[in-house]
């Protein structure tokens, strides 16, 4: 058994509007950086996973993002492994 | 100018306690999930940068972390330009 790092990345579903991102691109521009055009704010959950293998890690970080890190109704995830 | 699109993580320090991970590891060994170590919960921050090259995208996104996205007395960040 080894422990991997794995990184899952939620974020609202694209076809959504996301208030919080809209309010940081306000406030962004107040600041002057009127170059950002665009931005959307999720979750990054880092988990250290137990597991035989890079892949069995990924399916473990699978089953904890479908049962419970994200909401399907608004957010997709998804996962990396280093 | 091209729209670049730049992936800034903001996480909890590494010296800090992350009660939010907590819960949620707590959550995930309840579900049966107990190959789940560690969970660590920061923000995944999308932003469309308008630059002239990946390094100037960097750069802009940089400036809004310090500024705004994190808080440097309990989050660092990172960023990636895809």
């Amino acid at each position: 058994m080894m422990i991997f790092l794995v990184q899952v990345k939620v974020m609202p579903l694209k076809e959504l509007l996301d208030p919080q991102g809209k309010a940081v691109l306000g406030g962004l521009q107040n600041l002057g950086l009127d170059k950002i055009r665009d931005v959307r704010i999720g979750k990054h959950i880092s988990l250290d996973v137990e597991a035989d293998s890079a892949d069995q890690a990924k399916k473990i970080a699978e089953e904890a993002g479908k049962k419970l890190l994200a909401n399907p109704v608004m957010e997709y995830f998804e996962i990396s492994v280093n």
